[in-house]
């Protein structure tokens, strides 16, 4: 499979690299680190997404270059990446047509779109699966891609915290520490970047923090109006839902984020034990085990409630 | 060095253990796989520190046999981990009579007190250090040792981001792992088991939130009224002057902690351009470049002030 993929890149001249909507750090390292390594072997590559990349990844050299997916330029191959669902990516099945279609990912609940699908559940980031590839195929890392891929691996084991983190993870970000990537120029930049606005917006969320059914769920909430009062915008709140999973006893910590008028976008993290998969399925909404999401309308007390009861298979 | 140490943990039969008052991660984690291994190898061994080590590590299995100093029990071989200055780790020249006092530290400030002094200032951590000498002297790393170096690396490396991290702390920890250490459960405990009441603190002193000449200072401060308000203590506050570092454009995140009525413990962290420990020295205080502390009588106002007015340089 991976010898596959490398006589692809090999042969072929022009690549489109997309992966899913409202891109994480993986799926923008991984992205960019494969058109950084295909640039330097001489391709025609384009990046697309069907959002902007959030701003805290503009540190990054090529930032710039991921267009709109409206843009699309012909291409030989599309290389999907980090993207579970083909519909995720904006990509249609008959643009795929007369184009080798490669998927590469790391969630188990792939669909398999792709004409070549390579997908491990198992790898803590698409990151470590380009780094196979590259490494097992003589395609040159370069410094920049090889920030690139740390910023995929990084961010998707939430700084090597998480259980997907293995000594396999591990020897790569050795080695991509080698090859010159400094560690905390990617987590300065995004870790350490937050704005004001951000920060305060972040106090008057973390004051709202309740938990219930026996303090095993911790919800956190944001308003239209703390927004407005801080000047902030949805995009600020990402990540806070992490500090209601952050307190000891809470099996899943929940922020409700209000979107619109009584329109809340609900998003649940589990420490492992419970899966907040199913949880979201019950609000029409899905994700993964340890993290999901979905959307519920109401007010703010009738959306709370509605939550909990959800979870009433705890008490 | 490495040789000479591993032959007296070799021959001599009884240890005690020190480290810095106060202890953080790298102390406590340092303190206990020392402890671990020399018990695995059947010695007689005590870890004492000037204070409690903070709850968070109570999770660590060996938590509770960290003794108050005053217990210290006759031995061979005292061994400081972590502890830059003597002074630091409460023991005294006169208490090493007739022992062989063995200081493994990573300050470059080390004051080489001890007999033997193993330091590498390029080390990320004490951890790093230990596991050189239990590989190079064939001394068997067990699995709760090896939790105890990755805490010791973990923390010290603020979850691998330091630019203090290298190829080789990725390495050993790569190889940890491969022992069986769980980086979740590790990263759980430490930076996911927050009380109720920290996050409350924590929304209160993020609130306060400011910054000065030209948002290179960053400056949040938590008093005794928040303390009170949120039945927390000046412990829960640990780390918080790293949101204050956080902000972008911020050169330095500064802490003013309200300990008594008017007196303020002040810290502060760079992101690396502004030495610290020089502005700390101005009050009386201390530390390294990118972390340091002192204390200051005065109003809030007061102490603010005196602070901002200690970095009119950057002006």
């Amino acid at each position: 499979m991976i010898e596959k993929i490398g006589n692809i890149i090999k042969e072929k001249d022009s690549f489109l690299i997309v992966s899913h909507k409202n891109p994480d750090g993986d799926a923008i390292g991984s992205s960019l680190a494969l058109y950084s390594a295909l640039k330097d072997m001489g391709k025609n590559v384009q990046v697309v997404n069907l959002t902007k990349p959030p701003e805290v990844y503009s540190f990054l050299e090529d930032y710039d270059i991921i267009e709109p997916i409206k843009t699309m330029k012909k291409t030989d191959v599309i290389i999907a990446v980090d993207t579970a669902e083909i519909e995720r990516c904006g990509i249609k099945k008959e643009d795929t047509k007369d184009k080798i279609f490669i998927n590469i990912d790391h969630h188990k609940t792939n669909t398999l779109f792709g004409d070549i699908n390579f997908i491990d559940g198992d790898a803590s980031a698409v990151g470590i699966m380009l780094w196979r590839i590259f490494k097992q195929n003589g395609i040159a890392i370069s410094k920049k891609t090889a920030q690139y891929l740390y910023v995929s691996i990084m961010t998707d084991t939430g700084s090597f915290r998480y259980s997907s983190t293995t000594p396999e993870t591990m020897r790569i970000a050795a080695d991509l520490l080698e090859i010159g990537v400094d560690p905390w120029f990617c987590a300065y930049n995004i870790y350490e970047s937050n704005t004001l606005e951000t920060i305060k917006l972040l106090g008057l969320v973390l004051n709202t923090l309740q938990v219930f059914i026996d303090g095993k769920i911790a919800i956190l909430y944001v308003t239209e109006d703390m927004f407005k009062k801080t000047a902030t915008q949805i995009e600020h709140s990402e990540g806070f839902v992490n500090y209601a999973r952050s307190i000891r006893g809470a099996e899943v910590g929940i922020l409700l984020r209000e979107d619109r008028h009584n329109v809340f976008k609900i998003s649940m993290r589990s420490k492992g034990k419970i899966d907040v998969a199913r949880a979201a399925s019950v609000f029409g909404g899905g994700g993964h085990k340890n993290a999901a999401g979905a959307q519920i309308e109401g007010t703010l007390e009738e959306v709370k409630t509605k939550i909990i009861d959800s979870f009433s298979f705890l008490k």
